[in-house]
């Protein structure tokens, strides 16, 4: 049988025709990505975006210029909610909010899609997850339990009409019903479309990592929404890229944040998945994260290898963990798909303008090239 | 000057005729309650309750019936974003969403009020503070940061259309406007309309207590939306009311939650308010709580004394804390103000008819009158 | 074939002849006590006590007088080291030190025993763990990792030689050795011998809840070394004891600390296992426990139905994890056996004499049992 | 008036004649150093070691051969007791023993002096630091409190005789009475006389930063115990170092852990010192950090600038504080040095054989230098 969606990528390219990390010889750590080098590598997770972006020049509260949008993450497939996935978090810095978290904490479990959207629409986005859970849930909040929404959130007021709050419920809706398991795109779409990264045009980047054959032969991915940084900590493979490239500013620049969702096939639990958030902090930070006061810098994890019941039918759950002795092999893998993913967001963001003629300028490939032969 | 909040309410009694825990002779703890034995009682407070109740008879989702509201604490004069008060938390069972915690946590601060709803409401409640909250602060979101609201809730889906999502954005916007500092009605008033605690009627309730002079003279007020617990381990004063009145009991009963929020102005730091916190809990577990898993068990603290501003016009803040070894009176007083609450709620609230005819009894005062007489 | 323990358990009565809670009459919760109503009942935990009692006078520090002790719990039968159990655990108010429990949260398991002893004796206590484990594990620290030695304590300054740091690294050894799995002494036996709780003689208490056969028949096993509170807050099945019994106090008394170690057969993990934690100090609350900053107040629960293998033979762990919506008897268990064992552990303390003859009361039996009658 | 300590750190050259990261170009971020490029570029920081290396040969458990250590940091001048610091920290992978952490959290505070040393001699440290505390204050334990000490420790048993515990409490009163406010002894010195840091010979670094006038002036030191990582993850500024150096490896290798001790005279509470502490940790990680699941990668923070009375005149503390909207600079300092301190480390550290003839090989400066000129 044919694998559509295993065609689809391989005839788009990864993401259509936009160079990645690997197209310019940055190879990050010692594992080979998967398919679509992708969060879709591991097998159930889907992507969707919605993206708005509309008018042009001064900013008119509640009129536009409109820079945002949504993307939805939905981790697995079947019946989230009546077969639930183990997750973990780890907040490097609490700043923003972070919808249906102290829910996943207490849990260890994720039985919703995550959102990403901007910081003012959260509740929009909620709205829009709660109205897709209830439709086909139609004892939610009668008989059975009321579901909390996992949505996160960056800052694009600097491009945005942020105060005019143009994400609709219907958006976060469309997102998840957008949502497939190929490529991702990446840089402005969905959630990232107003997003900035070391102040460059930044947004959604993904990558991932499969360990080898001997270590389980698991799939980590990653999935950013990149709006984190000053220019002067940037840097890719350790140069000093924004040390070097000190024009293509905008004119403004709020502090940013940056949300990493992280997806594996290998069976962890929720104490584990935690671990593993700490570490896509790592590699984030090899890309020059400060972890600003007003940066909101977060990470989710989520594993799809053990379904967990909400109303089960014994008392007891069957469970298959990865040992601990066994999770350095994840450890690295997780760092090595996010820092990817940062690049990947960088090199796939276009120049744009925004509110006020704001520009955030692309990450310039010839001059990254340029650089990344350098000896600094 | 006459001082008309306290004339109103002293002409009002406490909170109007109901008995609340002190006409019955329930007296916890050694300390006085303030004025109104209520989170007013800290001065600055202000609370405000929006009731929707409406509709009879079998549940039409979407249509009613409606027993539900918002509450809101405005935890300070002035304006609390560009003068902050600080906060902390605690968590005891993470069950439902706690909008806002997140950054509560990081920043040591409470910026904008605090709101109590239902369950699949609290995006609506934080449309109505963003809504507020963007109005009188121009430049949110443009050239100034943007805001985080602290919503909490409670699932009432027992009485209420939850399904509904019968709580505006405005709703939220008139409980605000509406918060005064007087006493505070508690019961079935605002988020409690649909609220119950260990199977009879619960919602809102309120206390407060003053430490000594020579301890400071500090006032801590809580006030919790009570909708916790099953009627077995339901005790006043230690007696096992919930072992002796074991009728009145709805046909329907979800876990529920219970919201604890204490107040104080006596000079604490984020540190020592999320110590508060626990401590509240520790009061609630003194009425039966048990922290069920699917119970949001949680308590916020802040205190008036310091104001911390969001733009300093100097680099330091200078602050007044009280020292560590000065906490153990507060410590007993946010217990005794939080178990004392709970029992405010449960008297205050009356026999509530909800959905498909399901009904939450009130404590019936005079069996209860008869317990506390009793022996056991 | 003779049960041995079993039958010691049934000659001696429950830890010999001192009256318990039971015998008072003071039932507190729903479920059944276990065979010696004691963290023993749980299958594979043992517990061993050294009480070091000498001297009489004023204090000579580094002679005396000695009251203290260790108290030994070992969690389960077998190699700990290369079969561990899951652990959680909960912090209330952490002064104080507790050794091993960085690690316990992170790893989520437990692969020590937990010793009990005073403040300043915590290194001897580690060095007698540390000793005992290299003893029957060659490669520890040389091939295999080295061992992070679980010790909690409580600060026994007031009547005894504390600075004199009387337990020696064998007196652990001899603790651990001397573990049994029957009847637990209570009151002012090892780690127990030199504490007050509520300004009472306190230490060292023990009590067990079976939940019902259709809810999995579960037994929770809760030990405490209680040496907390002030005595105004003291409460029996809330009756307000500490208000009523006003003499009988020390001369002297440091604020002190409680610590209560959970053990169950629930197949419970790591987070469940730190849910728990949490509950049982609501039962403490329960008691009259206000959390003073100077005291170190910790839960830690350990679970004996998955062993978790240090060198596993394969990548994965092959689990049975009760699920959470089954949790709530587990959690009203915890709470009422850790409730129990605060009791139990001033009904069996004597009265002892101290350093500089300080003199810690027992709490009066008759009196007691007096005032349980009482209608207040 | 000659200031000594500032003579004998110019004639002494940074920590002798060793070659640090800034003598070979490495220079990592925007700030300058201090003075000694070190922790005790903070005023009132002083460390000081006991270095233990004895023996040859083959591991005879508790004769040899000796490599190991202990490093005593006081964070200020004055009795630290009666007059405590502000701290905070961050768990990165809690493996291994943190003695203090837990009230070291609750508090806010350190209030005795920070030790390091091996894993299994942690109780000795402990021993060294009770002892030397008590001594100086003779209420301890009597009327007043009684200490929790701080210590933290790497594992050395691939080169030292772990099991054999030769670290005595005397060597922990040694390296606290040797400690000084001039340059630090780095790599193999004190507790780093047996770490190994990705596969070379590692140990104790330090550096310290100081931002600009305008931001206030800050000196943020640190010093860290580099213990961490396998080869092939070590960058230096981003170079893949250890992909290029793949030989100079020792025979055997235990996973190891990595502390950071953070000190800074910018006025920081404890909830900030918390903050401080994960930006280290991103430094670390751009020297290849994974945080192994066998490692303890766990940083502290503390500030000089408020001091806290253990026994305050008022109930009230006046502190200065810095606004939250002030800490960017700091946050890239902390990191900046912490990542420069590791390096500092490996280029101190001299070729090593340890137990059975394993060696750990000094990071070859020749070699690395090679390297930072090259392209890739």
């Amino acid at each position: 049988m044919i694998d559509f969606l295993l065609l689809a990528g391989l005839l788009a390219g990864p993401a259509g025709a936009a160079e990645r990390s690997r197209d310019l010889g940055i190879i990050i750590g010692r594992y080979p990505p998967g398919l679509h080098d992708a969060i879709t590598d591991v097998k159930g997770v889907r992507v969707g975006h919605v993206t708005l972006s509309e008018g042009d020049g001064p900013l008119a509260p509640g009129k536009g210029p409109v820079r945002t949008g949504v993307t939805a993450i939905i981790p697995a497939d079947g019946d989230l909610w009546e077969s639930k996935v183990a997750a973990g978090s780890f907040v490097l810095n609490g700043n923003g909010e972070a919808a249906g978290l102290m829910w996943l904490e207490e849990s260890g479990i994720l039985e919703t899609p995550i959102l990403l959207t901007n910081t003012l629409s959260v509740p929009e986005a909620q709205q829009g997850v709660i109205e897709w859970m209830l439709r086909s849930h139609p004892r939610m909040g009668i008989g059975d339990d009321s579901l909390v929404a996992m949505v996160l959130e960056c800052d694009d007021g600097s491009l945005n009409d942020l105060r005019g709050r143009h994400v609709r419920p219907e958006h976060a809706i469309q997102a998840l019903e957008k949502a497939w398991s190929g490529p991702v795109e990446e840089g402005g779409a969905g959630a990232g479309t107003g997003m900035m990264a070391y102040e460059f045009k930044g947004g959604i980047g993904t990558a991932s990592r499969v360990t080898p054959k001997e270590a389980g032969g698991y799939t980590v991915g990653a999935l950013v929404n990149a709006n984190q940084g000053e220019r002067h900590t940037f840097r890719v493979l350790g140069k000093p890229v924004g040390l070097e490239i000190t024009d293509l500013k905008p004119a403004l620049r709020q502090d940013g944040s940056i949300v990493v969702v992280l997806a594996t096939d290998a069976p962890l639990d929720s104490r584990q998945l935690s671990r593993l958030s700490k570490r896509a902090m790592l590699g984030v930070a090899r890309t020059g994260l400060v972890g600003h006061h007003g940066s909101g810098d977060l990470a989710l994890a989520f594993s799809t290898a053990n379904r967990i019941p909400h109303h089960p039918k014994e008392r007891m759950i069957d469970l298959k963990v990865l040992s601990d002795f066994h999770l350095d092999d994840l450890f690295e893998a997780a760092g090595d798909a996010a820092e990817e993913a940062v690049i990947n967001a960088l090199l796939a963001a276009e120049t744009t303008k925004g509110r006020d003629g704001n520009t955030a300028h692309a990450l310039p490939h010839d001059r990254l090239k340029k650089l990344l032969r350098a000896r600094r």
